[in-house]
């Protein structure tokens, strides 16, 4: 029988390349990803576009407004950092840290999983580029899965839900050639913190240049990102 | 310096008690109520009026569409079960359970309390007439605290959340007294699981029957319910 599994989805390189794992690996994949008051709602078209090129089983979209508490640059209007290379990002955590943002997601894909009676939950969590956010660590995962096995009928029951973080110890390189080996279009993808209103993206936030730096040392183009587009200083 | 703390207010007769007793403490109490797809949207006119009446620094109302996964009789068209008495009420984990519904109004109330630099959330729950819902026993309390630290920028700070759980131990007659001690007016809350459409308590469903024997043990009539309701067998 084949094993569900919640995939959180957002759309971005990522949680892209953390679906298509997920089907690799043969487990039937639910979507879910997130309307929550993100600048970039951009990402759920490309979400959409995602679940539909790789193939779930469901997609879902939950409407959670975090602009409701702010506290974060991609939920309340606190300017997006932009820089010229990766050189520049900053140390410690970013303002596009989004307060327990990664808790609510794995909250919501536990309750899923719970109905859906599924054990897995994917997500496309990485510790590398992200060392800034607390909750993208695998301390933070783990004790996610403690709770899990507390917090719900299933869990009681013995079944509790293993969350699988396929890219947490991966580079950007490394994902992106893990999903090229998989077929992923990243054409389809977007991560950008700061897209224009017709969806390209800026080519200056943190997220923008990772991925540029990632497609870089496969001597490719990121191909969501306009080549030549002179990032705003 | 009075401490902030956010208070999880669904307007039902534990939370109410709960904000008291967070007033009561010193905190400065942030409520926040959720509008979840529930049947009773009644409770959050009842979470308005309670916060108005002890008082708090902000209430806040999040959205969060639980129907999207449906798996409760309180989000899904699943009945409710009613009783003639308590001691009717079954063993094991009831329909009204939510799946995973703790787990993501604390993940909630732990964004919020980041963005306000709180240390402290207070919550309702109770195991011992709910022992059938893991996400009221302390041993998932513990986790979610464990969780905390690990989740936000706050926590890896070394400020981490206190969950207070003051009515954990408690049977409904030891909350209610608390209550009555300090002021609590009992019939501005609502904790039906199937009101009237003209917000009257059904007096049949489980939590009509734990509140009213909680009363009675005091020689009360619930001020919330139709004392002469004859519940729906």
């Amino acid at each position: 029988m084949t094993r569900k599994a919640v995939v959180l989805l957002s759309g971005g390189l990522d949680s892209t390349t953390t679906l298509a794992i997920a089907r690799h690996e043969g487990f039937e994949p639910y979507a879910l990803s997130f309307r929550y008051g993100q600048r970039h709602a951009i990402e759920i078209d490309a979400a959409r576009r995602v679940a539909a090129a790789i193939g779930v089983a469901d997609h879902r979209i939950a409407e959670i407004d975090l602009r409701l508490f702010g506290g974060s640059a991609l939920t309340d209007d606190i300017e997006v950092p932009k820089h010229r290379d990766d050189a520049e990002i900053g140390e410690g955590i970013p303002v596009t840290y989004v307060p327990a943002r990664n808790t609510i997601f794995l909250a919501f894909a536990l309750a899923w999983a719970e109905v859906l009676d599924a054990q897995d939950i994917f997500v496309g969590v990485n510790a590398l580029d992200y060392s800034g956010y607390p909750d993208c660590r695998p301390e933070f995962i783990e004790a996610f899965e403690r709770l899990a096995a507390l917090a719900t009928k299933t869990g009681v029951e013995g079944r509790g839900v293993r969350v699988h973080t396929p890219l947490i110890a991966l580079s950007k390189a490394e994902i992106i050639a893990r999903g090229l080996e998989l077929g992923v279009d990243y054409a389809l993808t977007t991560s950008c913190y700061d897209p224009s209103p017709n969806g390209r993206a800026c080519g200056g936030c943190d997220s923008c240049l990772l991925r540029r730096k990632g497609f870089a040392a496969h001597g490719l183009n990121d191909p969501a990102q306009d080549v030549g587009a002179t990032p705003q200083a």
